[in-house]
């Protein structure tokens, strides 16, 4: 072992490299947790080089993300792709080594982290993936699937909700692939855990179904190698307690001073020295890489074994493989011949969303999501399974964890060939912004079904009406937010967000929608006419969803005092937004008074409008029936059209 | 106790006559928990219809708000001010009882509820500042501040990660105060807790450093009072789990779809036979009103217990009775005798900050608040002792816990005398995003410090630089967001956050950055003039933050090519909006071209803009230095020029 605890203090110098060229990185926990990287990597994680992102791999997933420095160090040194100059620029602009680690095609990372506990609900989220793929393709005398999913944590990690949440469905769930890793030094940024975090971890896991393994000293390689193989025998998920120093080496070592700050050349010098390690900057100790170089071979066999399953299950089982393709194509461009034709009808847009759904997962057999806990009111659900009683089931019961369900669903994206979708109501999107934020930097195609979507839910009363929701999610970068008028606007937007290769939201009424005048393909452009005006064009109003209904009645009022009015339906401002010029002045003209009229905070609509007003809420909403709540805030369609002849006068 | 029984059925009849007239609630819970919240304000809590709120009261949170109409039910026979009339508009427009509870200055509710989990964490706030009051009013001799804080949580509630969250931290703290009561129903929207809720929750507890104390009837008064009497004694926060089953005594008894589902006059009539309960609709059992009626006593032997607790101290402590009524006007309208004439400087707006918060802190001693452990960064810390190791200490550390923070500010605000600060990373205001929307709704004056605004967080990378965080903050309701350009506007924010009584957001920059030609007093009207036009004015340029230093050297540039333009700096939207038209067409012309600069999503600028162009970001940030990332952007002076120039052409 002294040969291999030689390694891990030659990556403990490397990434102290890398921070000190950069200036900036989180030396504590890539000097603590060093020992269990190198054990997963050399040791026990089925991966390989030749193959970065091969379906049989394990997974690992960093959730304390600002151990990056230590990961790229490892992975370097294992011959990943990541050379020497990539550690050089570590967080530099256009770095293949950024601060946090960042999920991409050509390289080992599984999944972006950064953003404490969130990493957890990714590892549950593939452990998941791995369960419903190895129960559709594995045969009782051949397994395709069998990886485990590894998920390294910090002390912050558990502290955060969204952990805890899919922690505990983990074990509910029996997710016995996956195993957590706890990097405990007992010290977070503002000093000792113990200020904020007395908890027995190991009771609060037993709790949640976790079987509970501790390893007492953090620099005992064999003991961590010993605790993580026996981890793959448990039949529940696993929490590895590895007991570490921050900052281990170094003058700071278990100090909170040295979470964030670089040790600088000199202190950099005297770890050397302290842990025996010859090496100049950016190199590794010459005894050390012949370890490393040692695990070509290992990670050679590891790839042959990955193929060959492959191979033989296409040979074996070559309709199954076939399917298992279509799977990972995760292909969506057909969907229209199902859903691009249906006739429209009056329902609310969360009936639509369930009926199309259900004829999308009759066709595509790689959506794979689920509920927190309202799926009688979202109508998210699919005739399936549900997947906590037979792992084919393509209904997941989340339970009330909207974060977790987000993070979880961003794990099954990672993981390959599925497709999530999430739902709740969409008040509780405030609950999710944070998972739904790294489904757009990870450009994850997730869905989000999002219900109830305005005051117009009624009696619940203000907590569960959303108002500021929609300006909220469409001024996230990378995501699509679908507000649909009516059934086929619906259909429309499933078009375009199984499309997309970022996450959607579709933002669903509660109450029934009168079809209108929508197109399918139209609605695809992301806003369209949906009444045009009689020669004169006085007035242009937009609307989407429900107030499509309103700004037609507006429009009839005000056509029958003598104005041509033209209403146009905005399924979705970012797909408009991206049309070609000539297009959107077809639709939108800024010389024209122009109106916008949604139930819903203002911010969104004054970017299309130079004259004219913004019909919306500032204020939240009010427990009482709809009309009530509407003529309360003076929204209903008499209020809106005396506002407007105000203009025309 | 035969006679008790016959109380807790009356109320779960007159709670079903308070839905059925609704024709819409959650009769699974009221009919499940209607003992526990009959032996809560019967037997043990200490409160009293005399003074609703009532400084010395036990504080009872009613987590899972869906549960309202019990609450107003027991609240309505034990005296308190919701009349039959209240109950009959049960959900309607302006009613004392809404769909679900809100906190109100005339009624007995302590918390506003309905998104599960969050009533946990306002719980826990409540419980340390019941614990910081007492440990600086009370003396070894005389306790004056001495209540109990319950929460009434369901199933959803502790699947939620703000309740874990909270629940670690309470027993960290030891907030032996605190008696959290589980409505174990096992049951929830979709179905029953187990498809994802096996986990063993009295461990989970202990293992947060709980006593548990099981009921194993939830139908048997005697048992709840006892293991509540017993809760009373633990030197540890408590949970009483009571097992209940959901709907109890209707046909759907123990069935899921009895959650949400109205029984209807029929079904009503029914479970009032089989409960022996003889009353007509909105009526209460005449056997049972006496019970009720004789509860006067109780109650006004409480209040007057009270006040004379409250008297005795005054009359002892006469120092300490003035110095906890300052405490309890909680006001700071002089707090600009401090902050209002501090010389400018050039530090970064969170080192300015810092500074500002310590200097009302030493003034004005209820300021109580904290950090999500990155207060090293946030520098959103005060001279005092750390309240984990001494209650008296004005510093809470919240471990790696925003939402929780969030909830446990507001249970702070709720409990009285105190002004919460909480502090983050401004990228992490996505996790909290669902507290502050409650602090908003309830009108609280939380602080929220939010440091590292934008991108110039730098080698972080995305994951920690916000870019959508200012838009979704300002298209909350009754939400202020301020982000102040420098330290004179850093103090402007806090003299007008200190005495709104709603919650502000002070977005902080990690730069340093230059003082402007600011003005404290200017800047606490929203938005103002910082370079005036020289005769002429072509253009004006509108800008927040760190972005009005940028704005103020483009200004340069176009000035020098001999162009008249106005610089305004923006540092909060909302106060801007409520100027008078005369002051706001003072510093704003739509006529003149205007362009706005935040380094940050575009949506709030274009509703002051009709021709010109936002200078934002819709797209995420990158790991680099602050100035490549800029430049990436061409958001740098040089660009901006360049496209300004484009326009005047």
């Amino acid at each position: 072992m002294r040969i291999d605890n030689l390694c891990v203090n030659s990556l403990r110098c490397l990434a102290m490299d890398e921070i000190n060229t950069a200036k900036s990185g989180h030396p504590g926990i890539a000097l603590g947790a060093a020992p269990t990287l190198y054990a997963l990597y050399s040791k026990v994680l089925r991966v390989s080089p030749k193959a970065e992102k091969h379906l049989l791999r394990d997974r690992f997933v960093l959730s304390a993300g600002h151990g990056s420095a230590i990961l790229y160090a490892t992975l370097h040194a294992c011959g990943f792709n990541f050379s020497m100059d990539d550690l050089k620029s570590f967080r530099s602009l256009n770095s293949r080594c950024p601060g946090h680690p960042e999920v991409g095609a050509d390289n080992a990372i599984d999944a972006s982290t950064g953003p404490l506990g969130q990493g957890v609900a990714n590892a549950v989220g593939m452990a998941i993936a791995e369960k419903h793929l190895a129960s559709i393709f594995n045969k009782p005398e051949y397994k395709l699937f069998d990886n485990y999913t590894y998920c390294l944590v910090s002390d912050g990690d558990l502290m955060e909700g969204v952990a805890n949440e899919a922690l505990s469905l983990a074990g509910s769930l029996k997710l016995n692939k996956l195993i957590v890793v706890y990097d405990s030094n007992k010290t977070t940024l503002d000093g000792k855990s113990d200020m904020s975090f007395k908890q027995n971890t190991a009771l609060v896991f037993k709790g949640y179904g976790f079987n509970v393994i501790e390893v007492k000293d953090g620099n005992n390689l064999n003991k961590i190698i010993s605790a993580l193989n026996k981890a793959k025998l448990s039949t529940k998920p696993t929490l590895v307690i590895v007991n570490t120093v921050i900052g281990y080496g170094s003058s700071l070592a278990g100090n909170h001073k040295i979470h964030g700050a670089p040790l600088g050349d000199e202190e950099t010098e005297k770890l050397k020295q302290k842990l025996g390690v010859v090496q100049e900057p950016f190199q590794i100790n010459e005894k050390a890489q012949e370890i490393f170089d040692g695990l070509k071979e290992h990670y050679d066999e590891v790839f042959a074994e990955f193929e060959e399953r492959l191979q033989t299950y296409k040979k074996n089982y070559p309709s199954d493989y076939r399917i298992l393709n279509m799977y990972l194509k995760n292909d969506f461009s057909e969907v229209d011949k199902y859903i691009g034709t249906l006739e429209n009808k009056f329902v609310s847009s969360r009936v639509a969303s369930g009926e199309i759904l259900n004829i999308v997962s009759d066709n595509f057999s790689n959506l794979l999501g689920g509920c927190a806990d309202v799926s009688s009111s979202t109508k998210a659900q699919v005739y399936s399974a549900n997947f906590h009683e037979n792992p084919v089931g393509r209904n997941i019961m989340f339970g009330v964890r909207e974060f977790a369900m987000s993070g979880i669903a961003n794990g099954i994206a990672l993981y390959g060939g599925l497709t999530p979708f999430v739902s709740t109501f969409m008040s509780f999107a405030d609950y999710l912004k944070g998972g739904i934020r790294m489904s757009a930097l990870m450009g994850l195609r997730v869905l989000y079904i999002l219900t109830h979507d305005s005051v117009m839910v009624g009696k619940d009363g203000p907590t569960h009406q959303p108002v500021e929701q929609l300006a909220m999610l469409r001024a996230q970068p990378n995501t699509y937010v679908f507000r649909p008028c009516d059934y086929t606007e619906t259909c429309a937007a499933y078009s375009c967000a199984l499309n997309l290769n970022a996450p959607s939201v579709l933002t669903l009424s509660r109450q029934d929608l009168e079809p209108v005048n929508s197109s399918f393909e139209n609605a695809k452009k992301g806003a369209y006419i949906v009444l045009k005006e009689d020669k004169k064009l006085d007035v242009i109003l937009i609307a989407t969803g429900s107030e499509v209904q309103t700004a037609l009645a507006v429009a009839k009022e005000l056509t029958e005092s003598g104005k041509g009015v033209r209403v146009v339906s905005m399924p979705c401002m970012e797909i408009f937004d991206s049309q070609p010029d000539s297009y959107k002045e077809s639709v939108l003209d800024k010389k024209v008074l122009t109106f916008a009229i949604e139930l819903s905070s203002d911010a969104s609509f004054y970017k299309y409008i130079s004259n004219g007003e913004v019909f919306g809420i500032n204020t939240f909403g009010k427990s009482a029936t709809p009309t009530d709540i509407l003529k309360e805030l003076k929204l209903d369609v008499k209020g809106i059209v005396a506002k407007i002849k105000k203009y025309l006068k």
